[in-house]
């Protein structure tokens, strides 16, 4: 992952995936055993559709498909709203935290 | 896949795992022998951007999130861009049928 | 998904991405509706882990890998221990079903 | 990412998911550009296998699942085989050193 890719790409990359794995192992880790707020299934479905479309943007951009820009605008949107939703139910900075900055450089991507 | 799912969504789910395993077996069991055309560098990474997108599209109707209908829609974009480079290299029927029905199920279901 | 592949192998990956299908989908539709038992962290994760098994099994008989064998293994034993659980639980037929039957054609393609 | 893992777990999640991305990007950036050996029908299907089972083994380690250290198992193996391929074919030095630190990881979390 390297020198076919942009220095912006990269770290695209790699926030498209830290975001993947902070929503996949705080729902699997923390919400499951929490429950309450964190198992309602709409926060529940949010959380692991924001893993998926993560891991789908990253593996657009490793591709190298011009695609990429519209899963990157999407997975903005999805991240942003998984921020909002986990900082309304509490306890998951560091799920709002990857979110947000995932969220940032997709939009980026997109533009 | 049932009961929870409309037969609207359960016939796009499955058009697209097909239109996925269309997609990613004729790359790797078809174009990788046939070298050439089918080998080029946009054609791949198009062949298996279309199947991840339609991976990803399923998997967010599975999931029962309201963002499919924007997966839906880039699922649509790409598969239809697939089918097009399919027919232009020939030798590929299946595949564009395949991506041809999915685009138009993922189409309406993003609507 | 086709000449490529013997009609065992479609037969597997069907099955593999049906199971796929009715896990992901009664997690995310029923489960999380159904609260209790259908949510506590060891069903929850197993249903994910299964669904996600299937989904790489498939795709490892479709990039034709002779990996497959023991992907297919390994989706053998997490289907099988899935049933069992859904059983346990109760109210998921169609999940025990479909475990099952994708238990069986990995088995089978892993010998 | 984090409270919930080991230390050990969250570095070899990072090594599947480096290893992952090397493959995928190289496969797509590298090889189909080169051709010739780096686009081999086993070679390409290795590559992409080994992206596959890399990512799948960093999902079994943040679902928290016990049988990632099947998965594990199995990524370590694919790994090594790919090193070793992409070492024969030449040009490929990042590849071989992401798939070793990859299986060596994988080999410890397999254990």
């Amino acid at each position: 992952m390297s020198h076919h890719l942009s220095a912006e790409m990269r770290a695209c990359i790699e926030n498209c995936l830290r975001c993947y794995s902070i929503c996949l192992s705080s729902f699997s880790g923390h919400c499951l055993e929490a429950g309450g707020e964190h198992i309602a299934p709409a926060h529940a479905r949010l959380m692991l559709a924001c893993a998926e479309i993560c891991r789908t943007s990253a593996h657009f951009m490793l591709l190298g498909t011009p695609h990429h820009r519209h899963t990157c605008a999407e997975c903005a949107e999805i991240c942003r709203e998984c921020a909002a939703d986990c900082e309304r139910v509490g306890g998951m900075e560091e799920c709002v935290a990857a979110c947000r900055r995932c969220a940032e450089s997709c939009a980026a991507m997109a533009a």
